[in-house]
């Protein structure tokens, strides 16, 4: 007798080339790992199971994953935007966050994230020796690294294009921690939790220590997750000290690999975009967020056609201003496609695919979840298609379901959420923890950093700040 | 002793040329009008009440305003994307579409606009006649109008520039169903429907009918609804027609000024964009539908920076694919800021008042709702910031609640909607009808419009249906 059965849905296994479609489907579920896919008529038979789940006129699909996000800094959602930089906003709070903030702010964005479906989130910290314990007891999939830069916080007292200084001790002491994540917590949780290895950017460690990393990552086979081309700053560090770009620097110390998940690259030429995509690394896509920050789309139009493989992030709640990747699912295929003037350009299902299968791919965890198949682990998500979003539900000549859980979805249409084979959310609420008691935490420990950077915000006059004492905010 | 106190919310009145905030704020209604807006101290000792909300860790805002949608085909959603025109998708349905289909459209799109904060819908027919009814008993506020054509249907036949056939009988009869609707409908329900006129194009009416509507304006007092540069088809119908783009014979015909809602022009030049903007008329802005539909951002951005007024509009759910201003406040921002690599183009406050006061004032209804001020009419939402998306809620030195009300809420944050008065959604239901009943009745009739549209789905090979026999769908 298997332990779950989920029968009568619009299963959507993400397989193969396409979405894997399978009307009035199934899925067995033994312990934490998928059994069967099958044809409810054939899976009811061959699986007897201790609790089913009618899952009729709900699209069953694998749960969705996000590729890249900070969840450390969740807290200052609405903070920083409106304004030329993001920076000048946050700054104020950054300085003043304390582990219960970065406990609070993995809280918040994970709670946020299984309430709109993602099931895996791609963590880039620091901060992750607070928040791991959380995400085992939550029972969300993380995968997840330190951050590592070998900078001392000198970033605001220096000149225009004036080299940081490298700290080989701070380095080192990053890379320790990194070190520490992967020994401690990579397969920690059954598996659930995994670990890579996350420098901060070329211009923030020196080669010295991207050599360690690399020798390291190798060692370990982890992924190296790390942002490329982020600013116009990066670039004039990079030319200033190696009178390189940030992707020849890469290319130079062997970076460019499928070992590599290459975050942002908004400051990269095309060029230099195929060239990373060629080289077999993943791209993180986190549409939102740089459009907010920044105004600017990220490349990923020109990393696709290069044909490499993209996943969606949501980078971080404080400037996306969410966690949730249906938004990005659409806000990607549209940002894309506006900007080729091309409302082909990234169709939903394949939006659909970089969501699950493909962000899976681009984590390095496509042998495990992304799809709905025997073998895989059982992270699943029941989206309730009779909600008024959804509707109306048409399945011949055409579905219609992809399109709409891609352009319609608002995240509330998720109604079930299977992690490593447990039901983590059902009927409204999250099952692992006593969600009330958490945002009771959050928004206390809000208003202690909000204390706390008070004084420095009013001092800063941030744009943010003139907003609202003129009655625009 | 009043009907209704909301007292203890985070309000925001939309009044002057902010967002009008009120800390502990309260707002007092008698019968369909605010009697007053002020300090939850203040309204608590002034107006006793038969019903008393506490808004606390709630925003109270004014209706969402829905400035132009065609309801009409809301059931075709997810039918008509990824392809290179949305129309190849969609026309064998729409062929296909029966007054029971016209009617479930315009419950859909309610439905869904309601439970995403919208009171008022700006629902441009046809199909005026059917939907009235339901609108009246839902307890929505809508202004509409039918749209008038006098071209017959065979624009499918003509070889690309050559002139629509004008057939004066059909215009004198589109025309005649405005007028009724206006004569029938205009103030109806308490004053909760008004009319507007609603000639499609520039190319679907002839300067003689074009003379008559606007005529019929001017004595009834009521708005114009115009698409304006909606394609390369247009402007080619224009030139040849009369040797003129679209806005130099709208001039010409005397069109621009505060009577007009232009609607689209994705084909303008920035010229003749400022010209309308300069004149007086308002934009409806749609940029989901316009972005999914031709990967193109309407040049709302130009006519904002000619001082023009802007409303939001959904368009179609059936391109947009959804009815939910929250989804197109934040797409707005992204899609201008984007065009423009500036990430304060559009700020988040300006995108509430367009969904707001300048909703309002664009459709004509400023005098009556878009704001929570005395004398106006009782639309108000109330908006959950305890929810995971909205928080954490700070206040001060810096107020978060507007960036997140536009970059973060799904739209199932609004708990509590009010029009005319009258409490039409709490607790997560309509209150005014069967919702269930609604949904199995939409689902039902398209199934029917489905199977209609089906040899004819098959027959053109569209692009979906190959979609969905590929298994991408």
């Amino acid at each position: 007798m298997i332990d779950l059965l989920i029968k009568r849905g619009d299963v959507f296994t993400m397989a193969g080339d396409g979405v894997g479609y399978i009307g009035d489907g199934a899925v067995a579920i033994e312990g934490n790992t998928i059994a069967a896919v099958g044809r409810t008529a054939e899976l009811e038979k061959a699986f007897p199971a201790k609790r089913t789940i009618d899952a009729t006129t709900k699209a069953v699909l694998p749960g969705l994953i996000d590729g890249h996000l900070h969840t450390v800094i969740a807290l200052l959602r609405g903070l920083g935007q409106d304004a030329p930089t993001w920076h000048e906003g946050v700054d104020p709070y950054f300085e003043q966050l304390s582990t219960d903030a970065v406990l609070a702010g993995a809280q918040l964005s994970a709670i946020e994230a299984i309430r709109a479906g993602t099931t895996t989130l791609g963590d880039y910290g620091p901060g992750m020796l607070i928040t791991l314990p959380f995400y085992e007891k939550l029972g969300i999939r993380a995968k997840v690294c330190s951050l590592i830069s070998e900078v001392p916080p000198v970033e605001s007292i220096l000149k225009e294009g004036e080299l940081y200084p490298f700290d080989p001790s701070i380095g080192e002491l990053r890379l320790r921690e990194n070190l520490e994540l992967i020994e401690n917590w990579n397969g920690a949780a059954d598996g659930r939790i995994t670990v890579m290895i996350g420098p901060q950017g070329p211009d923030y460690c020196s080669r010295e220590l991207f050599r360690k990393i690399k020798e390291t990552a190798e060692k370990r086979n982890v992924k190296i997750h790390l942002h490329i081309a982020q600013g116009d700053r990066e670039i004039l560090q990079m030319k200033n000290r190696y009178g390189m770009r940030p992707v020849e620097f890469l290319a130079d110390i062997g970076y460019l690999d499928e070992q590599l998940i290459a975050v942002h690259m908004v400051k990269c030429t095309d060029e230099e975009v195929e060239r990373i995509a060629r080289s077999g690394a993943s791209m993180a896509f986190c549409p939102s967020s740089l459009i907010i920050c920044d105004g600017i789309v990220p490349p990923a139009d020109v990393f696709l056609r290069a044909g490499g493989n993209v996943c969606l992030g949501t980078d971080e709640t404080s400037s996306n201003n969410g966690t949730n990747i249906f938004s990005e699912m659409k806000l990607g295929s549209l940002a894309l496609n506006m900007k080729n003037q091309d409302p082909t350009f990234l169709p939903t299902w394949k939006a659909l695919r970089m969501a699950t299968i493909e962000g899976a791919k681009a984590i390095g965890l496509d042998h495990e979840i992304g799809s709905l198949e025997a073998g895989k682990k059982a992270d699943i998500i029941l989206v309730d298609l009779t909600k008024p979003s959804m509707m109306p539900v048409l399945r011949d000549p055409v579905r219609n379901i992809v399109p709409n859980l891609v352009l319609s979805a608002r995240g509330d249409e998720v109604v079930m959420s299977i992690i490593d084979g447990k039901v983590v959310y059902e009927d409204g609420k999250i099952t692992t923890l006593d969600e009330s008691e958490l945002l009771a935490f959050i928004q206390q420990t809000a208003e202690e950093v909000n204390e706390q950077a008070s004084k420095e915000v009013r001092k800063r006059r941030t744009v943010q700040q003139r907003l609202t004492r003129e009655n625009k905010y």
